[in-house]
């Protein structure tokens, strides 16, 4: 076997300078590239030539300037900043069709934004499927008073591959009758993954694989995590999933979960984690005092049946030798469907010491259900029995000048009294629409996420509902349908964790709560990239009166009626 | 064997109403769409849910209206009007960065032209490789005056198709080192063809494919020319290949070619005809007296090694039953490399009488050298040494308003003395340029363009070159290296044919001259996708004076920095 060459990820070294608010300026070039993500050649979007994107390493209070040129041959792209929440500059949250227009080709965008709030975030494509096809990277802003204690830091961006093309992708799924798009090829991690091999092989769990070998620079190689005896490891752990859920363990090792979508939780110690598309977490890893080796690192696939094979990289020991290897299979992933097992996880989340608790009423409540639908055919999602179609023109580019009235159309704020979420859905009045709830500036809503069975069979799916422009509290889950006026009683309004990602159970509720105090327009949606795709989203569009005023740079608005308006100014 | 299921096409009759200008409104949507074009699925662009797109049948003197919508998720797209001179609206010639910017996802352009002069044409995506994705029809314009007598006419449009899909097809191009899309994978006619099987497998020629069978509404069974006896047939040939130089043979018949790229030619008779990406023709098909059973029409690949099937189709006499089948073989191609053929094609083409002859001396003359070349280490094509990348803005568009007057360079007019044709080329100043020429109105320009070897060995590609907005006269084709002076003297000025494209063969050169009446901004360039993607085309500027009075439609300049200064009229 020829020898297995590990690649080492660097250690970043925890130095932040002060706070004071400095510019990072970054020149980004999007382009499609040839890569081996998996050992397989494909064809990724990559970020100056690099996959995934760069990291950006930012000190809370900078300001990040990124000129975004489009080199694509055909397509427009954005990026969304995901976590980031954009206070003041609603059009830099790269949602197309939402807060701007997508950058033609050849065109450059600046997105200018302050990142206020430390914690580990990323960013990603937000237009078609272009971040299944790679475009995403990871955004650490750190805090000048990190509260963690810990001796070095790996970050794991985590993302599911397939083979096929995102175009024809897409094309299946807008299909009639809709084509799905089946289980990833593989998982990556730091965009790194093996189809047609394992690292696991020489052990039974290896599924019948080959032994993976590696020859140097290769694309797919494992960053292997190197770390010394007796210390302390931060893992920045990341999903930009298009459609996997995941759960990371690693082989001999505990994990202490301490930061959660940029906000520190309550630690709490567990053997693996639960991770949803669109979710962050930090976990602290003590090594062992006996300098031991090599462990596996395994991500496998959880919330649906898998097809994949586990990703897997390695804990790496310092005086381990290039030719051992892990004397112990990876952790085997906890059993897919078991969502017990999953909500419990969830349920251990509350927010660390210090975090101010959620008001203690709310204002507003939409509670939205998620169904599955049938529109002339097409298969789509549908909240309140509006499937979203985001318009030409961006909602905040429409509201910001009085536009396409006609079409920005609020769904219900409550579904029919008389939906059964056990049944396959009736839905004959499911209709597509722009799906946006208008809220003053200052008040408190409660959005309780509502569960049902899909479609065909009894089954029912996760969905990780990601909101742009604001972090919410996770007031509870509920199993069955929501009740009003009794389900509000068992809120957690203590120590609720501040989140920007909640996963929404099978046949199940979750409710969160915000303060409208970010005026601008922010998409809240399934995170996962083919449900949003066929419309599971709203769109909130909050403080309109403060939109009315915004300055928008011109360059978000090149696009639908806007762009007319704005070409017509000298006209009249 | 299951029954073969032979499709007709309708036969056009051909009555023609008087030359009043009547608008032809037509809404056109553009989406991918999955098809069987050769018998194994794809992903193709349709218009209206239909590829090829619908056919377009105005008469000359029609104004055409098209209300284009992009309907794709994430890609821009425009259509070019192929033989179509667009006099008076060069911003309805759909160059995506020449004449238009490109039409976002969700937009309506509107096209808006008149159709002048009456021809075979067809229309095509001219955006990446977006034809190549299948973005084409036909597009017919009839005279009230038809000289031509015929009973029926079949429109028979030619393309190539390929398995990869075109987006990693244009990044394979455009990596380094380049990696050649190769040969396509099958010919279609009418967008049918037979990738995995062949109709005359009962053959020899079948080349060991299995005998074709096709079920009802099979989307790769041939559309098959029913004819009766004793009649004339008129052929509209169009090809709008991405690659391939094809031939045409109809077994047991002759054709009398009548008309090319919309222009009456010299009758002349042929048993097989030439037709190269971009051309168009017209020929007479006199069927047998007997009412004979059933002949193979075939299609070939000439000018490149094929590794291509022969795309067949039928001629089906009216009283052949459904399960004859035709009793001779197809016609076998002419030998791909005999360029000696296919210049004595090309050199049998002569005006039809009554047109009238080109001016005899011209006022302005550029000498094209065409090369093969690297730009840090991309392969590239060049002419005179720039080899063409198109701006953001389209040219039309900067110099309406007067800008990026800085980017916008004139390539010599002459290639280097020195440079040996026969030889690989050693470049070390190819740079990439915008390669605009500009011409006053009025004036004779003749252009010489020459070929030379490529990159590696000694080799020289056929290139189809089409120049928008104009008719030319194609006033000779010669071996070797031009010789300014000397070779002029050749020139046929006397019954020269008008057309809009014209092939450059090995290792030769092809004089044409046009005159500058038709003021805007065009495109020329092979029309080999690829080969225009790596930079093989120049632009004309024409009637600098009379452009800076258009009024352009807004919707043509919403890219670039025409954008930028239209959207700050108001704030001037």
């Amino acid at each position: 076997m020829a020898a297995i060459v590990w690649w080492l990820i660097t250690v970043v070294v925890v130095v932040v300078h002060s706070a004071s608010a400095r510019p990072i300026v970054l020149n980004w070039e999007v382009k499609y590239k040839f890569r081996w993500p998996d050992c397989k050649e494909g064809v990724v979007m990559a970020i100056n030539d690099q996959f995934p994107g760069p990291t950006i390493n930012a000190v809370s209070g900078d300001t990040v300037i990124i000129y975004l040129t489009n080199k694509l041959s055909t397509e427009g792209v954005v990026i969304h900043w995901h976590g980031i929440r954009q206070n003041g500059t609603p059009w830099a949250d790269g949602a197309a069709g939402v807060t701007q227009c997508a950058i033609s080709p050849g065109e450059t965008y600046t997105y200018n934004f302050t990142v206020d709030k430390p914690g580990t975030h990323f960013y990603h494509g937000h237009y078609g499927m272009q971040r299944s096809a790679g475009l995403y990277g990871m955004m650490i802003v750190r805090s000048p008073e990190e509260r963690l204690r810990y001796d070095g830091e790996f970050n794991l961006l985590l993302s599911d591959w397939w083979h096929q093309s995102v175009h024809a992708q897409e094309l299946a799924l807008s299909s009639k009758p809709m084509r799905w798009i089946g289980e990833p090829q593989s998982l990556l991690i730091n965009g790194r993954g093996q189809f047609n091999c394992s690292q696991a092989a020489y052990f039974s769990e290896g599924g019948g694989l080959r032994q993976c070998t590696f020859k140097e620079n290769d694309e797919c190689a494992p960053e292997t995590l190197r770390v010394e005896p007796n210390k302390v490891y931060r893992l920045r752990i990341a999903s930009t999933t298009n459609l996997a859920s995941l759960n990371l363990a690693v082989e001999g090792h505990k994990l202490e979960v301490v930061e959660a979508d940029g906000n520190y939780v309550a630690p709490f110690t567990v053997d693996d984690i639960d991770i949803y598309s669109g979710e962050t977490y930090s976990v602290l890893l003590r090594t062992h005092s006996f300098s031991s080796k090599k462990h596996f690192i395994s991500v496998g696939v959880r919330g649906r049946k898998p097809n994949t094979t586990q990703a897997l990289t390695i804990l790496n020991y310092a005086d381990a030798s290039d030719s051992d290897r892990p004397t112990n299979p990876p952790p085997v992933t906890p059993r897919w469907d078991d969502y017990y097992r999953s909500k419990s996880f969830s349920k251990k989340i509350f927010a660390a010491e210090g975090y101010t608790p959620p008001p203690k009423k709310s204002d507003d409540q939409l509670i939205l259900l998620n169904t599955q639908n049938l529109i002339d055919g097409y298969t789509k999602w549908a909240i309140n029995n509006v499937s979203l179609s985001v318009p030409v023109t961006p909602y905040l580019g429409s509201i910001r000048y009085g536009l396409n009235k006609h079409e920005l159309k609020s769904p219900a704020k409550r579904f029919v009294k008389d939906y059964d979420i056990l049944k396959p859905p009736v839905n004959p009045n499911t209709v597509k629409g722009t799906g946006l709830y208008t809220f003053p500036s200052g008040i408190v809503v409660d959005v309780i996420l509502q569960n049902a069975n899909v479609l065909k069979g009894k089954n029912s799916e996760i969905h990780p509902w990601h909101l742009h422009g604001h972090d919410f509290w996770v007031l509870g889950y509920g199993e069955g349908r929501f009740r009003p006026g009794v389900d509000e009683k068992t809120y957690n309004l203590r120590n609720p964790p501040l989140r920007n990602t909640v996963a929404l159970y099978p046949f199940g509720w979750t409710a969160l709560r915000f303060v409208t105090d970010n005026p601008g327009v922010w998409f809240f949606h399934c995170h996962i990239e083919p449900h949003l795709g066929m419309g599971m989203g709203v769109v909130f569009a909050e403080g309109v009166d403060q939109i009315l005023k915004m300055d928008i740079p011109d360059e978000a608005l090149t696009c639908g009626s806007t762009m007319k308006l704005l070409m017509n100014r000298g006209r009249r």
